[in-house]
């Protein structure tokens, strides 16, 4: 018969409210492998009779011999005519508490990545906060979204296309976004595209991260702006490539110094619309310098149209990839701060001989985005909403970045100096006081305040001290608060 | 003054329904910006005066001011005062049709790809068809997935967390969603996960390919089931992998090839509770002998507990990684064929001190998974819903497994021999006539029914001619029609 514990164990087992969904002798049946697997019930070890056990469970022998059939089938008992069942003699097997301080040892010891995946666990990843504080930066305003005629046009969708939105969708991408996206970008951005060359993906990020696998191997090279955005250049590094930093000046990315060694590096990233951190815009005559490289050198350029919807003082200029008639460029979009983050929609724009190998290499990363949310995209594009929601959030972020930029010169400006962007969602400040960037830092976070230092940006580490300020998700109020007390906080730290 | 080509162009490009949501002065200055990129108009050449234009075009001069104010902005002209406008200088700009024909030569060139592009792009991918014909195979049955409870939960979701659902969510998934899995597994496959085990990713595909390059470096060598499933085998591949193919027997994957030789490669992969393609369930003893060697030479178990839900005969035995106390074993699931493949959820349950490097991984390929779908996903397991719909299903499958071999065994007797599995959504047929797989499989493709051959899925592409019938998202009705279209079309093949 089973030892007292044992049956206390089995019962406690069968009882648990977690277990209810289950059959009782699907219950009793776990109850005991459990006890098998954790040692507690030994090999050759014999079973009670089915009769003895169903009476001290209280349950019908029925039950209990149900039990035992699916241990047998299993292969944890065996049964032997006239004299019962027992434990099977699993030679392989280690129950688990006979190892638990060997196992301890084990479990303690950091686990033996790939070298390559200790790169990418070192690198930190891109974490974004679950629940925006002011000033973290890339957040786009959510809480004014209009969720209910999202809501609507989802209905519409699943009355329209039914049980068709539950299969696999294409791995490149429903065809009604990706014709939506082609308008929005050729008329916005003045690109040239068409619905066969946009690939719907994930995030901007997953774009990044394509291009950095099917386009160069490792230790293979690409210019990066210095500074530069962090998620790429961890995207690049976790594909095994070596980042060659390029200067960034007022007119963005200094295309020279590409042009100078134009054999160093098999592409470029860049954010030109409104470079990553300092919002510098690139000229016209370094974008025309930048194709007319890889035109001649056969290498590409990966263009992350960067924060390009909010501009606030006039029009951006034509992207990168609208200029390139010779299809060298492959740019990059999100909707993840146009719209909101959650929505999980990037996009790229392809060359077309690269359509196919991306769709291909797509479907083994993670198969295809969900059909259900494309198509309520597409039809939100298509019905002028993700125009006009723009254009309603560019005027809240204007105003945003105007009453930031002042209250910064009126509490602020005995610690830094502002760099007001002519767009994007953040605030460049350059610390003019003796506190170091790392200080104000965590000053700031210790009061709740979100700031990304800038020097961290910078390839070699030494770039001006300073902090990005993301103003788009935070009210008028919220931000007059956390200015004041951003600077009290770094008033008491001037102090000590 | 524009040529009257020229004015045709921007009056066509003005009128476009296409462009009808942009102000006219954009407008026409993104019509003159094209004749610009174009090569129309040629670099240095001067541009009509305001009034002249405007006056042809039939708008104000303000209207022509402010377009050619933002071209100016923009570096494609140059305003002379006294003399007009005049197209930029670009030195470094070929127009567009300057360099058509060498254009036209370059594009027609294959791309450049990386050496692993390139790979990848000739594994072919994983494409899932869109619309599943007969007997595409691991298709559920979504056509009465209970997709009005689905929207209810939608809504009940959207009311409690509102905007919250449009932030960034966690990239280890949300927290009830990773407690309703971890309770999921444990309860039904006898796992030991816990929430904070739990990773939330987007597929199986991609918890496979994060295991591929977090675990292993290029060069190294994995074990992998011979047959295999394509979808891990093309994932290992474009991680650079070795894979060293173990046979399969009915007992699932021979684990004495590998203890015969246990330093050959650093993992393992495999589908225990179903082996793909030959639905072998993997015997007790092989699976503690295989966590025997993953214990002892701290390789890696990479278990993808692959159509676990669907066993019509008895239940799934417990899974490697409920069995394995010393954390060696990755335990890989998804909804894609328990619910619907549009919803884009699978899970790895990670040893403990895997937890934190895969997320971060993550974070580098796609971020994170939509919060408003896993919430959603939380609430159906948490209510039942889950446990219900997958009962439901597998009453329906095994129905249509039976109908399904019936009439094979009475219309396709001469041609194959079917190999009636336990559990799962397809049924392997060995061809027993004279026919070869890949004409079986070009005919049937010819009248609408795809079968995917079994000979391919071996490592040396020598196994069993035959192929895979897929049964689980087609009607009773539907599958006779198919198995007697299916009959003609050999029959006419034997017959030439």
């Amino acid at each position: 018969m089973f030892k007292h514990s044992q049956l206390e164990s089995v019962n406690a087992w069968v009882a648990h409210p977690a277990h209810a969904a289950m059959p009782l002798h699907a219950r009793i049946q776990r109850a005991i492998r459990q006890l098998i697997v954790d040692g507690a019930l030994g090999r050759g070890k014999p079973l009670p009779a089915s009769r003895a056990l169903a009476k001290s469970l209280g349950v019908s022998r029925d039950t209990i011999e149900a039990s035992y059939a699916q241990l047998h089938a299993e292969g944890f008992i065996e049964r032997r005519v006239g004299s019962g069942s027992f434990v099977a003699q699993m030679t392989e097997f280690t129950p688990g508490h006979r190892l638990s301080r060997r196992d301890a040892l084990l479990r303690n010891r950091a686990p033996k990545l790939s070298k390559r995946g200790a790169a990418i666990f070192r690198s930190g990843g891109v974490c974004e906060l679950l629940s925006p504080r002011p000033f973290a930066h890339g957040v786009p305003e959510t809480r004014t979204f209009p969720l209910q005629l999202w809501e609507r046009l989802e209905r519409q969708v699943r009355k329209e296309f039914g049980a068709q939105t539950l299969l696999h969708g294409d791995p490149q991408g429903t065809e009604p976004l990706r014709r939506a996206i082609a308008d929005y970008v050729n008329l916005e951005r003045g690109a040239r595209a068409t619905a066969d060359r946009v690939l719907v993906l994930t995030s901007s990020q997953q774009a990044i991260s394509l291009c950095a696998n099917l386009l160069l191997d490792p230790g293979d090279r690409i210019f990066i702006e210095d500074p530069a955005y962090y998620g790429a250049r961890k995207a690049f590094g976790a594909a095994g490539l070596e980042c060659v930093p390029v200067q960034v000046d007022q007119q963005g990315i200094i295309v020279g110094q590409i042009t100078a060694q134009p054999h160093r590096a098999k592409a470029v990233f860049l954010t030109p619309s409104h470079q990553f951190p300092t919002g510098a815009t690139l000229a016209l005559d370094r974008r025309l310098a930048l194709i007319e490289w890889a035109t001649r050198h056969q290498t590409w350029i990966i263009e992350d149209d960067y924060d390009s919807e909010f501009h606030y003082a006039g029009k951006p200029t034509a992207c990168v990839q609208g200029l390139d008639p010779h299809d060298r460029t492959i740019y990059i979009g999100t909707f993840t701060k146009s719209l909101f983050p959650g929505l999980r929609i990037g996009y790229a724009v392809l060359p077309p001989p690269l359509v196919k190998p991306m769709t291909v290499a797509r479907t083994l990363l993670d198969g295809h985005t969900a059909p259900m949310t494309q198509l309520t995209l597409a039809r939100f594009i298509e019905g002028g909403h993700f125009g006009a929601h723009v254009r309603t959030m560019r005027g809240v972020y204007a105003e945003r970045l105007d009453m930031l930029a002042g209250l910064v010169g009126t509490h602020l400006s005995d610690f830094v100096e502002t760099c007001v962007p002519i767009g994007g969602l953040q605030m460049p400040c350059v610390l003019t006081c003796d506190i170091a960037e790392h200080t104000a830092v965590d000053a700031a976070r210790r009061v709740g305040i979100e700031l990304l230092g800038l020097s961290a940006l910078h390839h070699s580490g030494d770039g001006k001290a300073g902090f990005l300020m993301g103003f788009a998700a935070y009210t008028p109020l919220e931000i007059e608060i956390a200015v004041k007390k951003l600077a009290d906080a770094l008033r008491a730290v001037m102090i000590q």
